[in-house]
């Protein structure tokens, strides 16, 4: 159980993973900041992102990750991309295909998709009428900024949200729709953190400390991160992470490690870290 | 066997799968750059990106990730990250742990960190020696920017290249070292691209004109992106990619499947697609 703490127990919805759909995140046409926007807010809500796999438009793969992480025990998968009305926007089908589920005109789905094509006087064609085509029993969650409807699926062994691969409309639907109801499965747990800036400290000098550091606060993760020469001084952002009851206890952790690190790091090298 | 026209046959080596490993990426702190960046190298290098998976610094996961792209018949793995000197840098223990390998240092990796250290006058502390330790029978490759020497395994089942995190460390080594090792590998296919961008063609109706495109440029693999709208009109940029025995030819067939759906867009739409 990564950045738990051992204080504490959390449900079996903790564990998130992000399944990212594009074959343009696998030729590195598209760099996938919807994965790191999303794995921010769920640790933030109290989540745990186990992993973020990034698979091509392509039924079998999107039906295997699904089942892979299921196979994990991640019971909170949240997709991105395959929404739209093109051949290749096939994520529902995919996920349909995991669960043994039919895929069926979703007539909410299609209410919705009719009141954005109306309001444009647009007739509603074969491509149009994809979009509202779900596994049986999933249910539809609106785009406020796009047109193709989100989708949660709940399921046995948990619940499935498939979101659109285009970064406003997927921020927005998390934001209005989704963050709220994943922080009801997420609950008992915040998120908390603290930074430190060391200049002229290589890592390799840092590691003995941070190993003392840990020993003393268990529960807080601390990640060095080398940031290359500034001035002629090796720059290294340290990052505590660590989850709590509250987010007040779980940022007084972290900062009672940053502020151990500091202290270690002053009396060894004569530096006084920044936490800018 | 995705973006492959049929008219080629490939040897295994091309389908690669990218690993990131940090709990900085599934935290969302850390937007991955890196698997963006050799994505697009690998794929114009002839190479296939089946997964980009990003998994915690966690041995179990390090191993279980690669176990998982070996049994997908992945023969090319390309990792990122952990190859530095603090306790939570694992990657070369998880490969080791994949693999049933011993772990023990690596004279010539040390020889490379020792070169580092003794240009500065810094002695070899434990921390340092910890980057020269790697599984029996691996490679080093050194590292022009850094510290931490990158690390090649041959296994029976393919090539496992290890690339620090720090963006300018991996990029180096992967310009320097393993592209030139990989084209071999992957030799036998080129790849080839073509844009088009559409103003004022909604997505849901340019559907049907891609599935005509499609149908007649077999092998060409056609995604539009939706960028959303500019001065009222809806803007779409359509991406033709397509991998061919020679550059040239890969080029070609993809501009001759946009320069079909310009035509036919011009057509329907009375739109002139433009290339930028």
């Amino acid at each position: 159980m990564l950045f738990l703490s051992p204080r504490l127990r959390c449900g079996e919805m903790s564990q998130v993973e992000i399944i990212s759909i594009g074959n343009e995140l696998l030729i590195g046409k598209v760099t996938n900041t919807n994965a790191s926007w999303l794995a921010d807010k769920i640790t933030r809500l109290g989540g745990k992102v186990r992993r973020i796999v990034v698979v091509a438009d392509d039924l079998g793969e999107i039906a295997s990750s699904i089942r892979e992480a299921i196979a994990r025990g991640t019971r909170l998968i949240i997709t991105t991309g395959g929404l739209g009305p093109t051949y290749d926007d096939m994520t529902l089908s995919g996920i349909a295909g995991c669960f043994g589920l039919e895929m069926e005109v979703n007539e909410e789905a299609l209410d919705l998709i009719k009141a954005k094509y109306e309001s444009k006087g647009w007739e509603l064609t074969p491509a149009r009428r994809k979009m509202a085509i779900f596994p049986r029993g999933a249910i539809p969650i609106p785009n406020p900024v796009g047109t193709a409807p989100a989708m949660k699926l709940e399921v046995k062994d948990g619940v499935v949200y498939a979101l659109p691969g285009v970064p406003s409309e997927m921020e927005a639907i998390f934001d209005e729709y989704v963050a709220k109801e994943i922080k009801e499965k997420l609950g008992c747990m915040s998120f908390g953190e603290a930074h430190l800036m060391l200049r002229g400290v290589p890592e390799s000098s840092l590691a003995p400390l941070l190993d003392e550091v840990r020993a003393k606060n268990v529960g807080v993760y601390i990640k060095s991160h080398p940031k290359g020469v500034e001035a002629g001084q090796s720059l290294i952002e340290v990052h505590f992470t660590c989850h709590g009851t509250t987010e007040e206890d779980a940022n007084k952790l972290a900062s009672e490690a940053a502020s151990d690190l500091a202290k270690l790091v002053e009396k060894k090298f004569n530096v006084r870290p920044s936490t800018t």
